[in-house]
């Protein structure tokens, strides 16, 4: 057994764990996961900090797939992948994952998002229906992701319950 | 028109906004909010930073809803929340939002989130599916989400095409 797969203690015992980063991976619909990552970069200012793709493999494949393409966005780093019909490595059964995006100007934002191709879905109201309060718009992206986009007013806990 | 929201210059123009902070929101069959909350602090070591919870409004309602439970893990917010089958605030129509956990000790990871509750799928498996590249198992939590679970080897860009 290498070292490096000991060194927490092993599998046998619950061992003491750390994680050093959380990626949410949005998977796309292949090959739209490049039209995917120009509209963050437009919508929301997400830097692409690189991308992997896989080796072309058909003649009538205009371009890659993208295995996975890291955009630094507020701070975090989100991966965008394309996903093929016939490749089903993942699949949520969850309710639905929606991504927070806290802001000073949720106006702005959203009318920048929606500029880019998103659609807004509702009115911007105040607070108690996402994240922690505050005011709240909603933007789905056209991958059929939904963006809260949320002003950073009120921290979990102080709003009265 | 007040002067917080022409401060960056108004929706008629594209303006630039800047994002504080990116956080997944997962949305929970309510009432199990509490114990998605609690799985991922077993599972994950994620630490509570608060909770807000909706008003009692029900006699009949062991415990409130959660409105949003605000975790802090590996440096990221995640936010859980309860979500009810009559409230349909956000459906995401998108392929699947998978979170991807890196860390050192990809075994010892997957065992602990095993013996938490989550159900491992697959073997372990160097590289080319998810995220960078490096080792990646992936575990389903009790509330259908997929967390992906790799080391932080390889940098996107790095690994060849």
């Amino acid at each position: 057994m290498a070292q490096e797969e000991v060194q927490n203690g092993g599998p046998e015992k619950v061992a003491e764990v750390s994680f050093t980063a959380l990626k949410p991976q949005l998977m796309v619909e292949a090959p739209k996961a490049a039209d995917a990552v120009q509209f963050y970069k437009t919508a929301f200012g997400a830097v692409e900090a690189g991308r992997t793709v896989y080796p072309k493999r058909k003649a009538e494949q205009e371009q890659p797939h993208v295995l996975s393409a890291q955009l630094e966005l507020a701070g975090s780093t989100i991966l965008v992948s394309d996903i093929a019909d016939n490749s089903t490595p993942v699949k949520t059964e969850g309710t639905g994952c929606v991504l927070c995006l806290e802001t000073e100007d949720v106006e702005a934002a959203i009318a920048k998002a929606v500029s880019a191709g998103g659609v807004a879905e509702g009115e911007v109201t105040e607070g108690d229906g996402a994240c922690c309060g505050g005011r709240v718009g909603k933007v789905k992206d056209p991958y059929g992701y939904v963006w809260l986009i949320c002003s950073p007013a009120k921290k979990c806990g102080d709003a009265e319950a």
